[in-house]
């Protein structure tokens, strides 16, 4: 292990961390809120001043293989989270540090989960903050340092395949950092878009931002208790759902349009079916809640939002769907399983892994039916790799018996079996709500600090696609 | 697909079928119950008839691959169910068919689940075969006609691939009607065995048959609706308990004590994972519980005997799980998802394929890290074949998408999503009972016929470890 290395992409992403950190205190110096300087000056400076320790000398040997890129994604990740928790505290918005950690790691990790129960009561910089680790989280802390850091290294593409998640990332220059900048110029197009697109519907500015950081990370984190339904604007509602599906889609989706090879995005398989399942499980849920409501359209809007907001696992609301019937409430757990396009912002397994699991077992079964016939995992006309499909189907295991696990450490705090796996299966797919006590308004604060550690744990699994975390409390000195 | 061979298969399987309904109408013969003659002899009549009739002509091409053992496999275990249902309705004693279905289902795949809310009432004939049902599912039917079939052609090895459960059944000695009829003699053996031993504790005779054949299929059909709490005696608890857990190992090892290859026996990876699990998850529990128990040999008896119920998907009860901590109650969970050992009368995932699995993942992770670095896949020392590999998750993940797909149908009755997920993981996982409103006094008789049938199929598929059934249903003409 090249441990300079991983200092020194460490100390890169810590000066990044503590410049971000900047943000809200110019939005706390918008609104007056004057107390901010210090809640957020004192982790600002300390990271900057951390980050430009450990990045004073570039290391010579700048090899980077795959489990260098792990550990300082998992390291760098956990460190964030840790010292991104500070502003709460010392602003005693959140006076628990565990509670703050809790928030702050679900702001990074897009999950949305909160342990606040009065959001309304927050100042405006701290709900900057939460919203913009989302952002931050969305597209990924180290993406953002290659798209900065001028590295002529091609090897950093380790790196960027240990943040992003699913199945394969495809390189789509031969210099990581472009297409660092490429795909974070996307991101950032796309959010502005958003901004001005809300803002049009009449939304405050502030609250533009706020909703547009926090569906650019399909995180789910909002400023009123109620979510989307405060506004109770179809427009609004629309764009949000229509972005929020966008953030879903493999980037490189858009890359290809960028640069007019229109061909190569609209044969992509995952997408494709992405939308189908959106258009399905719309149509299916319209038909079994348009009792529920007083039109057709009205159903179909709700449908529509939630099963947007699901799939891409941001967890904003406008429905309480816990009165909804229990089959569409099912359809909806299952979609956060599914989870968007790899490659994109959103959560859950991913549609395109879900495609090689299924594939391979069709396959499987054939070889059954048939030992002598050959059959071949293809996605978009093409075979997968072995290494592909092997990857998916013990990723899929493993995040079953982690989900296990965690299940089993949570069960010893004071909920039922159905409550505790409600947790552990929104934090591990980065949702943000589950049912019953842990629905779309929160409930996480009454967890115990153990039970929000080991969320916390969920969540980064989750996010980083568990083997970086792993790598990281695994890896020996070689 | 050789049909001839198929259809031949099915008629020697309704034979034994026929005749196993022969034993009911002296139980009842012994005990009074005169109207069990029809009811009992009509269904018996029928199936040995078509039986006979099926295999008038053995069939000169005898070619049996993969498919034709998975399809006759498929295709049998749903005719015995669905006429091993009729006794129920022509007696009157479970007057709705899907009702009769359900529990003869339950019967066979040694589920144990059941839609009777008051078990007392019961004649003694119907009583013994539902616990027979246990006992003939258990090691299936196939096997048993493989057993009495003095066939010579080897091939037929395939036809106890599909029935066997776990990921790969070891040829015991070269012709498969030996090893058919050594399995079987040691399931008898056992099963004798344990009837005596109940019999020395004081059990009544009747007693003895009923739970010796429910421990042997480790299904968990009881004549009280208390279940083994019933007799509140140590003694008979203790036996219970050692026999499911033997039941639950790999039959192949007792062929090797007999054979004397003790090393082979001791050097048997899974057992030993196995009985490590078992010693472990009872131990936790005891100290979880102890509190709640007025000594800890009580708490440790309780454990024992749940943990010995759970693993082994048997489903027998001396206490009220629900009462004991939700962490006691998670950890039962799991231990029913991981099954018993491959190649024995037990439910759920098995063991081996656990490990299997777990390990996949380990080499994966090594592989992650350091991609030049060759990791092999090993059980008891020998590195295990791809195919074995793959199969293992791909079952895994086939597993998860049915449980999906059932829950989602389960779904459209009355439940909530928890009360659903429970029904379907319990008869998925063959296990007979589940937490809140499935738990160990049953309640399944309340579901629509549309759910029972659903679970049905769930209990098939688990029993059948899912390959044979959609095999007949996917299967063309070739």
């Amino acid at each position: 292990m090249n441990y300079k290395m991983v200092y020194y992409i460490m100390g890169q992403i810590c000066k990044v961390a503590g410049l971000a950190m900047i943000l809200p205190i110019i939005v706390g110096g918008i609104y007056g809120e004057h107390h901010v300087v210090t809640s957020f000056g004192i982790p600002s400076v300390t990271m900057i001043l951390l980050g430009i320790l450990a990045t004073v000398k570039r290391p010579k040997d700048k090899t980077v293989f795959s489990s260098e890129g792990f550990v300082s994604v998992a390291a760098s990740w956990i460190a964030v989270s840790a010292i991104g928790a500070l502003p709460f505290v010392i602003s005693g918005e959140i006076p628990n540090y565990f509670d703050a950690l809790f928030e702050t790691v679900s702001g990074f990790t897009t999950t949305g989960a909160t342990i606040l129960s009065d959001v309304e009561s927050m100042s405006k910089s701290c709900l900057f903050w939460r919203a913009f680790t989302h952002w931050l989280g969305g597209m990924g802390i180290l993406m953002f340092v290659l798209a900065v850091m001028s590295s002529n290294d091609s090897r950093t593409m380790h790196m960027m395949r240990a943040e992003c998640a699913g199945p394969n990332v495809g390189r789509l220059v031969s210099k990581s950092s472009v297409t660092a900048r490429i795909l974070y110029g996307i991101y950032m197009s796309l959010t502005v878009l958003e901004i001005i697109l809300l803002f049009c519907g009449g939304m405050p500015l502030y609250d533009c931002v706020i909703h547009a950081c926090s569906s650019a990370g399909t995180g789910g984190f909002s400023i009123y208790s109620d979510s989307i339904g405060h506004y109770n604007s179809l427009y609004i509602e629309m764009v949000i759902a229509a972005f929020i599906l966008l953030f879903g889609v493999n980037f490189n989706l858009y890359y290809y349009l960028i640069i007019r090879k229109y061909a190569l995005a609209v044969k992509n398989e995952e997408v494709r079916v992405y939308f189908g399942i959106i258009i399905t499980a719309t149509a299916i849920i319209t038909a079994n809640i348009v009792h529920l409501y007083s039109s057709f359209g009205d159903a179909l809007r709700h449908s529509f939002f939630m099963v947007a907001s699901t799939i891409t696992s941001t967890g904003f609301a406008t429905a309480d769907i816990t009165e909804w019937p229990v089959f569409s409430q099912t359809l909806l757990l299952l979609l956060m399983f599914i989870g968007s396009c790899a490659g994109s912002t959103g959560g859950g397994m991913k549609v395109a892994r879900i495609m090689i699991i299924f594939k391979t077992g069709v396959k499987e079964l054939k070889y059954i039916a048939n030992p002598r016939a050959v059959a071949t995992v293809k996605m978009d006309g093409k075979p997968v790799e072995k290494d592909v499909v092997r990857g998916a189907t013990s990723y899929m295991v493993l995040f079953m018996l982690l989900m296990a696990i965690s299940l089993l450490l949570i069960s010893l705090d004071k909920y039922s079996i159905e409550e505790s796996a409600s947790a552990v299966i929104t934090c591990m797919n980065n949702i943000g709500f589950g049912v019953g006590r842990f629905g779309p308004n929160g409930g996480f604060g009454e967890l115990t600090s153990f039970s929000k550690v080991v969320l916390c744990a969920d969540m980064l699994l989750g996010r980083l696609e568990i083997y970086p975390l792993i790598m990281l409390f695994a890896s020996k000195k070689r």
